[in-house]
């Protein structure tokens, strides 16, 4: 398959921080499974509900948001209602402006992933939308943050 | 930016298939402008939209059907409810079993991309889920969807 | 069937307003069919394109915004992914802080509705969100949006 | 407000089922809060994810499937991303082919509910779609699951 930018896929045990979502009904699609769309919304769930726990802050009401730069999937088993989604969270790269997440979903109990993926945050300012610092509040918030064990960079 | 996979930002024009989307209400989200995971429904309505229309057939109900295995996308601009976006769309290769199509958006009247993206159908037995070859009847109409041009692939 | 609020059933001829909405390929969900919690995004989307189109305003800039008290809808017909669904609007009640719009959606070209529903929004302050009087703008607005014609209310 | 049919708003002790659903970023819309639309998502998760659980049974392979003939919700107090939301589910009535169940939603600890609604369920042969009783193995769960105490039917 036309797989031009390789992802490490860590097993379970490779993520120290693991966010539990369950599926919604409508979660599935007409072929009976997770709709590929729905895989991203457990993403931007998992790395938004991290922040704000981890930071103790609504972050959206800071002077700097992260908005979604780029965001990739590779979909490796079907996913479908009801289960209950384990969404692994590890720091690929935290740069000036941008924060590069490793995310890799896992069926309950299974050590493979059902699919790997990045999650890139770039901040920026909250009225103008410039690119701006990653604020220190969240920077420190990802300095608790580790990376995939196991994964080449 | 972590940019690993450098994807070709294609202008407009560079599409010979244009299909369009208007967005909804809920794709805005807490930051007044369409959610990330929203893009992907955009690409896989255009895909399958073009799909059904090019081979004239409920693409649903064959034997075998094409199932996301990756997709990726970079936001280049931020989109809004109402509006309506342009799916420029373009092949980029037609494997045995699979199909890589090049996407990107596009706001009304822009030259530039709002996104741009990739989108990976692996075709699979309708039952039994195994990988199987792109079907005729799919494999035809994909001769008729040009490359984006300008693209090195 | 349980139906304690009859609703009734106007014909597409009823709506002087009528807005057009493609289904997408996620809307169908595992029955292969638009699930049923999509059918109120169609109704969300009319009801504020509508406003945003007919007081020219980007409504949800103003000092009081209109947010959903009550919704219902009853559904008729299945719909699906490839479609144009044609959303029928009117004015049921138009009142000190609340107005009550009927809607029903209809498939291209038929006569029939596929649902029908009800949909209120109550005026409040964006900040406190205190209950307070609709706008003048919208007020306005409204004034152009007809009863549907042999509705008994 | 309009409010033709006045729906009873029972308490979170009048519920003897209550499931848990967490909020997801994108549940959010511009208001910064849950979009009305996705209320009715809760509704079809707990109503499909309880008869899953108390029947035993994957639902949607039965010859007879439960398709959605009518909901409403009353909008009572915001929801947002993250929280979890407690749904209760009450039986209203148990027909011959249809199934009405009462639900509220409630913010995590809070006795007054967030939002009311029903939920009606009609049973339909899965291929033909025609109206069928309700299967045995549904209707005997449904013995189990109470009315809500205190409602004024």
């Amino acid at each position: 398959m036309a797989n031009r930018s390789p992802q490490p896929e860590p097993p379970r045990s490779s993520f120290a921080i693991v966010r539990s979502i369950p599926t919604r009904w409508m979660d599935n699609d007409h072929y009976g499974h997770v709709n590929n769309v729905t895989y991203y919304s457990y993403f931007d769930t998992a790395v938004n509900g991290w922040l704000i726990e981890a930071t103790g802050t609504d972050i959206r009401t800071l002077p700097s948001i992260g908005i979604v730069a780029e965001t990739s999937c590779r979909f490796l088993k079907e996913l479908s209602f009801p289960e209950i989604i384990e969404v692994g969270l590890a720091l690929e790269r935290l740069g000036r402006s941008s924060v590069v997440y490793n995310i890799a979903l896992f069926r309950a109990g299974e050590a493979d992933a059902a699919a790997t993926g990045r999650f890139v945050h770039v901040y920026v300012d909250a009225a103008t939308r410039e690119v701006v610092p990653v604020p220190d509040g969240i920077r420190a918030a990802l300095g608790s943050l580790p990376a995939a064990t196991g994964i080449q960079q």
